[in-house]
C-alpha cells in the first residue's frame, strides 16, 4: 500500500531534525535556525538523478547516502562545519521499500556528520533528489577558489579515478568481473566524508575544492579563480587501489584520474610554510594526502615522469 | 547551438547575486551569507515539475515566476522576509529561448522582492525546478501554525478558487473560450507575493500558513498544530472574479474554494483586539483581506449560509 505525502515524510524523515542551532526543525511553512554572530552560514545545493548520477536500480540506500555526501562535499571545500540540510525528493511512487532503505542511507551519514534534516518536500514525478546543505565557518576564514598564490603546494586527499572506472564498468566499456564492478560502484557512491581534516586545514589551506567534475576541470576552477597555472605531476597521482588488481593501460589510468570525476576528494592549496602542519593534520584524522602539484604564475603543465604532456579531454559537463 | 553548463549560469543566472548580507555568491563551492544576530534565518524549499505543477508547454516566464513564489510564500506564511535564495534546475536541453524567458520570469519576482540568486546547480533530465528560500525573522516572531487560540478569527488575503479553475480548464473538465482559459493559467501561475503584508502582520497575528494544498487541508494543519477548531463560513469565501462571469453552480465554486489548492495566499488568526489593526495594514498595503470564520475548542464545522455542511474532499497530495 502507498503511503500519502505526510504519512511518509512523518515515517521516514523526520526522526532526527532537531540539534544545537535547530529552533524549528519539519512540520511548518519553514525551519528556524540560529547562526552564531562570528560565523557565515555557507550554503549550497546539489541535484542527483537516476541515469545521469547513478545507474536504474542502484541500491536506495546508496543513493541516498551519495545525495547527501555531494552536498556536505562541498561545505568541505569551503572549511565550513556541517550544521543541516534541507532534503527535495522527486518520487514515481511512495515505495516503502525504496523510502526505507534511502533514509537509512541518508541518515546513516547525517548522523556521522551529526548534521539534523530540518525540512524538505516531496513531489511525484522521475526520481531526483535536491539536497541543500548548511555550514558554518568564521567570517572571513572560508577556503575559497580564489586564494591559491604562485609557489604553493597543491594536495589531494585520498585516491582517484575509482568512481570513473566505476562509470565506465557499468556502461560495459571495461570488462571486470560481477564482484569487482560492485565494490567499484559501492565505493563511489559509500564515500569518505572529508569535512573534519578539511575544518582542520582551514588556517593552513590556502584554497580549496572539491573533485565532482574530474581533477583537471576542478583544477581548472581554482587556476582561473586565482588567475594562477600549475604544474601538475601526473605520475604522482593517486590512483584508485582497484587499479592495480586490473589490467589497465596507464593511459587509460591517467585518464581516468584526470577527466574521471565523482571522486569527492579535497583538492586544496597551501605555502611550503605550512606543509608540515598540514601533514601532522593528515596523519592525526587519518586523512591520506598526496602533493600532486605546484602553482605557478604562468600555465596549466601536466608532467609525466618529467615530460610534458598534453590535454585532449574534457572535464563533465551537463549540457 | 547548446550552451555548456557553466556558460549557461553566467549568462542566465548571476546577473544578480549580490545585496546586503551576502558575503559571496555563484562561483565557488557554497555561497556565503550574514545573519543578523537578532534574528532567525527561515528556510524552505519547494519542487515545481512538468504535468505536475504546471502545464507542458506553459510560457517559461510563467514557470521562473511561480518556481520562486511557491518558495517566498512559504517565507510569507512564518512572517519572515525574504532574504535569498538558491536554484537548482533541471533541463532536458541547454536551450536559450527556454533559459531567456525562464530566467526573465525568475528575476521578475526577485527583483521586486529584492532577494539575489546566490548558487545553485543545473543538471540534465525531465524539466524540473528546486528553490531553497530565505527569509529572516526576529527571533520568537516567527507566525507558527501551533498559535490558534480559541476565539481568534480567521483571515485569507486575496480571492480563493481561481488556480483550482485554472487545472480543471487545463485538463478541459470545464469548457471555457481560449481566451479566458488563457487568463486563468496567467493568473494561477503570476500570483501577487503576500511577504511585505505577511512581515507587517508579525506582531499582531497569531498563526500562519499559506494555502498550497487547498484551503480545508492548510486549515487542518493550523488547527492540528494549534489543538483547536473552527467555524468556516463557506458562503463568506472571496471568490476568484472570474467565477461571475461562467456558470459554475455554487458547489463547485465552494469545491474549488476549498480543495482547489495553489492560491497561495496567507491563511492567518489574529485575537479579536487585533482585528482594527489588521485591517488597517490590508488598506496599508493595499492587500485585500476577508473573515472567513473564528476558531473554537472543539472541531472543524463549515457553515453555509448558516447551515452546517459536510467534507467529501480531501485535498491535494502527492502520493
Amino acid at each position: 500500500m502507498s503511503l500519502s505525502e505526510f504519512e511518509l515524510i512523518k515515517k521516514y524523515f523526520t526522526a532526527f531534525d532537531s540539534g544545537e542551532g535547530v529552533f524549528l526543525g519539519v512540520g511548518d511553512d519553514c525551519a528556524l535556525i540560529d547562526i552564531p554572530s562570528n560565523k557565515h552560514l555557507a550554503i549550497t545545493t546539489d541535484t542527483q538523478i537516476e541515469n545521469v548520477h547513478f545507474f536504474k536500480g542502484t541500491d536506495p540506500y546508496l543513493i541516498g547516502y551519495k545525495s547527501l555526501l555531494v552536498n556536505t562535499s562541498d561545505l568541505a571545500a569551503m572549511g565550513a562545519k556541517p550544521y543541516c540540510f534541507t532534503l527535495s525528493l522527486t518520487l514515481p511512487s511512495a515505495q516503502e521499500d525504496f523510502l526505507s532503505m534511502f533514509s537509512q542511507g541518508l541518515f546513516t551519514l547525517a548522523k556521522k556528520l551529526n548534521i539534523p534534516l530540518i525540512g524538505g518536500n516531496t513531489t511525484k514525478g522521475e526520481l531526483s533528489i535536491t539536497i541543500s546543505a548548511y555550514g558554518l565557518v568564521d567570517k572571513g576564514k572560508a577556503l575559497l577558489r580564489s586564494m591559491a598564490k604562485a609557489g604553493d603546494s597543491l594536495y589531494v586527499t585520498g585516491t582517484l579515478g575509482g568512481p570513473g572506472l566505476a562509470v565506465d564498468c557499468g556502461y560495459g566499456k571495461v570488462n571486470v568481473d560481477e564482484s569487482m564492478k560492485d565494490t567499484l560502484i559501492n565505493k563511489s557512491m559509500l564515500i569518505e566524508p572529508r569535512n573534519d581534516f578539511a575544518c582542520a586545514i582551514v588556517p593552513y589551506a590556502t584554497s580549496a575544492i572539491d573533485i565532482s567534475d574530474g581533477l583537471i576541470g576542478d583544477l581548472k576552477h581554482i587556476l582561473e579563480h586565482s588567475k594562477v597555472g600549475c604544474t601538475l605531476y601526473v605520475d604522482k597521482l593517486p590512483k584508485a587501489l582497484e587499479f592495480e588488481q586490473l589490467n589497465l593501460s596507464e593511459d587509460y589510468q591517467n585518464k581516468l584520474c584526470l577527466y574521471g570525476g565523482g571522486d569527492y576528494e579535497l583538492l586544496f592549496t597551501c605555502s611550503k610554510d605550512n606543509e608540515l602542519s598540514i601533514s601532522k593534520l593528515s596523519y592525526e584524522y587519518n586523512v591520506p594526502i598526496t602533493k600532486i602539484g605546484v602553482i605557478n604564475n604562468d600555465s596549466l603543465i601536466l608532467l609525466n615522469h618529467g615530460r610534458i604532456i598534453h590535454l585532449n579531454e574534457r572535464s563533465f559537463e551537463h549540457f
